[in-house]
């Protein structure tokens, strides 16, 4: 009998999220599963890890299926660096993160838990891959979504990814999908609208509310193939280096 | 009379640090100075933003000179957020973020609240430096920074930044620098140790510790670069997308 490939899965919305059991069911159709995820929400923690403070991790069962299954007091990159390091025998063949609920398109990716979660496996070199569907909804519809998961992580497994990329696949709001596009992050960013309340003892205080605004009218970007219906796929690299600058730079008086 | 440039700075080791202290002493000799600042250290936050909580901002004054000072309750990210969106009366000309007690060349990046601060910046279209010493010590010495700080600093306002690029300037640990080196960020990760203890009630836990592993062997890396004792400079960008590998996707069966 062929050795099943080992699949590692994490979120950055808890274990418990309806997004990450979607997510199992389908791995497990694929692979042996161990799931190493957050034990309470850690939404917009970007690629925060935890230095000073300690790190604890339960084994435990939270539905049925042979999944094994840890919860974790970290963020999403500890989740994958303890799973690594210390809780699985061997290196995983794929590491899926998600299914998000909400959007991670366009530069969402820089404020991601469920990327942070893929970037993470993909500089310990394991192919990866963030998932996350347009709905904020904590009881959204993720059927829909299950073709295209199995097709995705069995197309990363067969081919595998270049050194220094993982995938970000979002998924439009919808009941049926016109199919998949590969896309390039959308040049957008947030309107930050801070609201500014004064709390019983009369000082001030903020919550961080903001409108997306997109400027980038490409017809290859993620925005673009999720408002026209698609699956899109981005290909993410953690080189950051803006390569194009590097000979301007040269000419600056430093 | 001209007008003097408005400075934004900020960090991640906290208001009070000496890094930032320093950083502000000299941003004072170029232009109007108001720092926005996480009350307490952030280091390891990423790019982190503040969603589920609320925010605080307090104007205050840690020690003499001409600039303004807040300190606020959230993550670098949201500093910079709070100063644009409601602090500054004007989008500033340059915002500076450190100096970092520590390392963010090569893959610290990722996880650098110093660097998401300046990212941030960049996101809302201001050009943006993240400084970083290779000294974790409270007590560094950043005076021998204070020349190139000015020198890197006056450089971005002249010339500006591309669109979606900030810079990345890291120094050596030394008294004196050999210049400066434009670089880009090796290709290097960190070999992971879990510090696995038993706490007084039975339980287990663990610490995050780990090895910096530099596996690339190039001459234009800020590594390199920095073990030759240079300042290494090198731009970042936040369009994540490896557009080299969309081609090879489209040929996926997808």
């Amino acid at each position: 009998m062929a050795i099943k490939p080992l699949i590692l899965v994490t979120n950055d919305d808890g274990i418990t999220a309806p997004g990450i059991r979607t997510l199992i069911h389908v791995m497990n159709t694929i692979g042996d599963v161990v799931v190493v995820a957050p034990d309470s929400p850690q939404s917009g923690m970007g690629h925060a890890i935890t230095l000073d403070t300690t790190l604890h991790c339960n084994k435990i069962k939270i539905d049925d299926g042979p999944q094994i299954e840890y919860a974790c007091s970290g963020t999403p990159a500890d989740c994958v660096k303890l799973a690594v390091n210390e809780i699985l025998d061997r290196k995983p063949d794929l590491c899926v993160s998600g299914i998000n609920h909400g959007s991670n398109a366009s530069i969402n990716v820089i404020y991601s838990g469920t990327m942070s979660a893929a970037v993470e496996a993909g500089v310990e070199g394991i192919p990866a891959i963030g998932f996350s569907l347009l709905d904020y909804n904590w009881d959204a519809d993720f059927k829909p979504l299950k073709t295209y998961l199995h097709k995705i992580a069995s197309n990363v497994l067969k081919n595998g990814l270049p050194d220094g990329v993982v995938l970000n696949v979002n998924f439009p709001k919808a009941t049926k999908f016109k199919g998949i596009k590969v896309s390039r992050q959308a040049r957008a960013n947030w309107k930050e609208e801070f609201d500014k309340r004064t709390n019983p003892q009369g000082k001030e205080y903020y919550w961080l509310t903001g409108k997306f605004v997109n400027l980038d009218k490409g017809q290859d970007t993620d925005i673009y193939a999720l408002d026209q219906n698609y699956v899109s796929v981005v290909p993410v690299q953690f080189d950051l280096t803006a390569h194009h600058f590097i000979s301007t730079l040269n000419t600056w008086d430093l």
